[in-house]
């Protein structure tokens, strides 16, 4: 990353690949997994050279793992993972420990379950969760309980931000990532939007931001296009993020460091995510500019003054996005199983 | 404790006095405490010559601990001490932390206040919980994240049992109790009473008993007797406990070493109970002895055949009761401030 001069109006930062450990699909599996694909265009769009995939409606055993796997390989415009969710049918499947890149525990989960999850998930694999409130704490439990690690992602609140603060204090391990459009929007503003947090968490977010790992789009901007009646497409929430980002960096709120170690060293180190050769993001900084969706639906960003953009990425050598362009050839590979040879 | 010898049909054993961890009392506050005067009448009956006092409409600051304490000092048939309810208000009162006993966290509380409860409580005092399930977890948690102890009353299903054993084989510092009507009485037999628990819950318990540190009273009485649109009595629940104890020893399912273990010595150790010189409980265990409620309240028990009754209790060095009748003069003391001098 280079040093910021503002003065001149058009800056080009360049950040290594971007990882997002919460893209959000809706409906995962709907349809031949096409807003997948969809998704790992608008990734790629977005600087996200790699993406980490939840669902709700998600991948829950080897076959259906191994299913999406086969029917999207090709045809992916970013690096993907794929996480599973941990039920209490599949504990003892072996399938999907080594398939998978991480357990995705879900906030409604029976604590028996994931006590028995917690025992038998490989340790070198992440465990992530969405769960709150008191499923977050017996989450932590579990975690302290058999001194493993968890990834809390998509916190929200100010309890459980300093929850996981107190947990880090305790050197618990765990990790979390906030959503960019919880670090922006407020349901102060967008009254019909409780997935957003009130201007009080929000504040507590900012405060606590030493505590936070990652940023992440997660799915936030789904259900903020759903609350409020706009149709979401798979771009929502991703070309959003470095507009955003660098409005912070110039309000001296973030810096490029900061942006750096949350969208790339720390997702890449806590999920285990191969290190992209020959991949870097170009980031245009144009105080001038206005935020356009590129792809036409709706935006909560549209019309305002936005100061940065993606403007180039490069993947494994070759431009994969270029100023609203996807290229043609789908570069992206499936690193779900890869794991480092040492941790 | 003597040994057993069921080939006559007349036993005595002698306990040391007995130390009810959760002597629940409905209603605490109401009525100059007449509750719980009685309810000390009922303990001494029953070989409790120690009650820990629990409440849902309980106790909350310190001029209502010091009400309390002055309304039944000097009137009280047994030893007792009393909790105080922990929430949003009373985190920083120096007050409970003097006289009371030990703190009691309800299972609604909120995690913020909780955890603020756990950083201020001294640590020489105990933190009680009768949380389940997440909010049972999350408070385990906090317990871990602090280093400290926290003790569980009436523990009640299987999960609850196993999350807590799993606990203790990780070294956490948490101990429970169960009540004695949770062992003995399920809700297949007393379908309008979901205080009880399933028979796959009690099969829990009775499996866990390694993990149970105490045997207690607690709620359920009073939850069973108005389940079952019965009137309930401070009796209720207290002259059924050695009954239905000695009914267990007599099929061979507990020893008494089991029973003392858990209604003295741990209870002692816990709560940090003073030690009563001069008191001890005499238990007659007849074989062919019918339960008959002593106060003429509804018992579960009426008519049954059970083999064993509290025959004498001396307290301090003076019979508090016998065959039927509590000694005139009250003979209890308030222990709710007394700390042992080193733990
Ligand atoms: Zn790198
Ligand atoms: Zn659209
Ligand atoms: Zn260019
Ligand atoms: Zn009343
Ligand atoms: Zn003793
Ligand atoms: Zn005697
Ligand atoms: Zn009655
Ligand atoms: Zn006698």
């Amino acid at each position: 990353v280079s040093p910021v001069d503002f003065k001149t109006s058009h800056t080009t930062f360049t950040f290594p690949g971007l990882i997002n450990v919460n893209a959000y699909v809706p409906d995962l599996l709907h349809q031949d997994l096409d807003s997948l694909l969809q998704a790992t265009r608008a990734s790629i769009s977005a600087g996200f050279t790699t993406m980490h995939i939840i669902s709700d409606g998600g991948i829950k055993d080897g076959p259906a793992l191994e299913l999406a796997q086969r029917q999207v390989s090709g045809k992916t415009y970013s690096d993907y993972a794929l996480s599973v969710v941990a039920t209490a049918e599949n504990v003892q499947s072996d399938d999907i420990k080594i398939a998978a890149k991480s357990l995705c525990i879900p906030s409604t989960g029976n604590i028996s379950v994931t006590a028995a999850h917690f025992t038998t998930w490989p340790a070198d694999k992440p465990i992530v969760t969405d769960a709150t409130t008191n499923e977050l704490a017996s989450i932590l439990l579990l975690a302290s309980l058999n001194n493993r690690s968890v990834h809390v992602t998509n916190v929200r609140t100010k309890e459980d931000i300093l929850l996981i603060a107190l947990s880090k204090g305790k050197d618990l391990k765990v990790t979390c990532d906030v959503a960019v459009y919880s670090l922006f929007f407020t349901r102060d503003k967008y009254l019909h939007a409780p997935c957003l947090p009130t201007i009080a968490d929000q504040q507590a977010l900012w405060e606590n931001l030493a505590c936070i790992d990652v940023f992440s789009t997660g799915p936030i901007p789904y259900r903020l296009a759903k609350a409020l009646g706009h149709h979401h497409s798979p771009w929502s929430g991703f070309e959003e993020t470095m507009p955003l980002l660098m409005s912070a960096v110039i309000d001296g709120r973030l810096t490029l460091e900061d942006i750096k170690v949350r969208l790339h060293d720390n997702p890449l180190r806590i999920f285990d995510v191969p290190e992209q050769t020959s991949t870097h993001v170009e980031v245009v900084v144009d105080r001038d500019a206005v935020f356009t969706a590129r792809q036409n639906h709706w935006s909560p960003l549209e019309g305002r003054m936005l100061p940065g953009n993606v403007h180039r990425v490069v993947m494994h050598g070759q431009t994969a996005y270029l100023d609203g362009i996807v290229a043609s050839s789908p570069l992206g590979r499936d690193v779900s199983g890869i794991i480092s040879p040492k941790r």
